[in-house]
């Protein structure tokens, strides 16, 4: 496997599993021609769904399972009960080294239960984070932020080792060469905010070594600007976060089409704008495709020593492929050796946190 | 005072200080024509602003002060130095009970300390909030959402006083009957969160009287979907959460100036457009006034004694004399009653918390 690109995927999660799953896998096959893939799920189905793909069954083994996890199922339930879930299958073929790594569109807390399980913590890292990235301002510039939900207490050290594995994310994968790394906070001055917040800064900015820059607090308002490629904070207030974007867009979009459908003027309008929005036609699709959620599809279960990517349930075969660009990306750039090499830098041994002050520390 | 309308004015707060704010005071008093003006500030500019407005001499009294509170004062500062500026001239002015309520559009923190100080704590509450509401999906609907920030931490005693506060807002300011009440959490589960709001679900289930209905954890989606009408949640998480729309709505303007500025295809098209545009204009400007931040402008400092509004520093006239609104509502249908009320029947007396149970509890 030293040279190869296995990805495994988790055929039956999501809205639309299977066909999506294979779907994105013969897209991302395009764009990576050196994957091979492993699918878990119902055989008879997928397999009459890759015929559909030319040449994808040479590059795409099935392993039948009739289980699965329900997006309904609780963590706790899918550990016990879902050994033989095509989700679990997924993560075990990483987990014995079969494959670089798994991705699932499945229930997000039964993905995050048994890869933690199954895969284990890496060591150095206290707790795994998920972590997304998302468009900004700047054009073709990405921003990635954690964690947003795998824990939802914390401490100060937990958020630098997410700053550290959101770094080499950004540096490696979204091609940022030197990630400001900035901690959501409720005002960029340094006596704001609460006592997690505060102490996290501190060890930041003593950091002897960061894959990146620390730039102090950012605000919910800079996430998204391009003034910060690296968003740290708690998974709770990143996963409100997370929905609080997704909800706005959603708004915004509802009283587009609400204004649209309640009046004929709006309907003639556009009628009459469509000469206009042929000749703006592809700047258009350009603008769709930045604002496109399925273009930052594909979040990543951090912190664990296999490679473990969640989509988005609802994506279709564009998006899920994405998230496969995603696992391929990390699996390449051998995203886990990275890490390790900069939390040794930064002081923090496989023994846990002895990390390397350049100032004196008054912070526990 | 009694069935009087005085409405006290920060004539040197926000970043169009005194221009905004006199225009602002008289679109208000097109609105509330029984509201009297007392404002604090540099008084020949003051003056000669009054002026150009037909009437608005007559209601409105002009104390000069040349001291304000600057936009980058810190909120101890401001206390300690700011005792003659027009902020805290203008909170006195409630505090004497001269006015009814007071609305700034200067610096937040400085206001929150000052009306703290100067109007002090309701009976009852433990900590004050600050509230926003804001649009929804469904057409007219509003919510409203608080701690945005007043306070970094609390306990769920805190959040269920918030509820309170913003469920007499909801019922008297927003005219939705029975409130729906939820409490921000990143899902819905009883077993999700911290326990804090664990803590806090469980005052709200079992406490023996709300104004409104709790209906459990919502997501950040959840608060502009429209299937909730007040959002409790500590300072922290508000905060952020405000930002993160805020940012979030700007993020998606900017992609599409960006789109329009760099093609002359869309230049072309828009202009291809205007014929659609102008059939379509009243349906357009509907859609504009609805996600209009001037309409949702005015965040109220709630849980104190006297009534304080703080306006976006940035609004324009219209913006402002939204803000002046929400004063004169919540002083017209007497909110603080309204709320020592409501804490009466939930068994929070001056004394503090004897909250009635309707169920036994196991939470303290």
């Amino acid at each position: 496997m030293q040279n190869d690109l296995v990805i495994s995927l988790d055929g039956m999660g999501g809205d639309n599993a299977p066909q999506v799953v294979v779907e994105g896998a013969y897209l991302a096959w395009r764009k990576y021609p050196q994957a091979k893939f492993i699918i878990f799920g119902d055989e008879n189905k997928i397999r009459s769904l890759i015929k559909k793909y030319a040449g994808l069954e040479a590059v795409m083994e099935v392993r039948h399972t009739p289980d699965r996890v329900k997006s309904e199922d609780k963590p706790s339930f899918a550990l016990r009960n879902g050994r033989n879930s095509s989700m679990r299958l997924a993560i075990d073929a990483v987990g014995r080294g079969e494959a670089n790594c798994v991705v699932s569109a499945g229930n997000t807390g039964a993905l995050m239960a048994m890869a933690k399980f199954v895969l284990k913590v890496l060591p150095g890292v206290t707790r795994p984070a998920i972590a997304t990235y998302m468009p900004t301002k700047v054009s073709g510039h990405g921003v990635v932020m954690l964690d947003l939900g795998a824990n939802v207490e914390g401490d100060p050290k937990n958020l630098l080792e997410f700053g550290v594995l959101g770094g080499v994310f950004s540096r490696e994968i979204l091609k940022i060469a030197n990630p400001r790394i900035g901690l959501l906070n409720i005002g960029s001055e340094a006596a704001k905010g609460h006592e997690m917040v505060k102490g996290a800064s501190e060890l930041f900015a003593t950091a002897a070594h960061l894959p990146g820059k620390y730039i102090g607090f950012v605000e919910g308002s800079d996430i998204n600007s391009g003034t910060v490629d690296v968003v740290v904070t708690d998974g709770f207030t990143g996963n409100v976060t997370l929905k609080v974007i997704e909800g706005t867009v959603k708004l915004i979009k509802s009283l587009f089409k609400q204004a649209f459908r309640s009046s004929w003027m709006m309907k003639v309008g556009f009628l009459l704008c469509l000469p206009g929005i042929l000749v703006a036609l592809p700047a258009v699709i350009k603008l769709i495709k930045r604002i496109d959620t399925r273009s930052y599809n594909g979040a990543s279960m951090m912190g664990l020593k296999g490679l473990c990517i969640k989509s988005h349930g609802g994506t279709d075969g564009v998006g899920f492929a994405n998230a496969i660009g995603v696992a391929a990306d990390m699996a390449l750039i051998k995203f886990n050796e990275k890490v390790a090499h900069e939390l040794k830098e930064l002081g923090i041994g496989e023994k846990g946190l002895e990390i390397k002050a350049k100032k004196t520390m008054s912070q526990a």
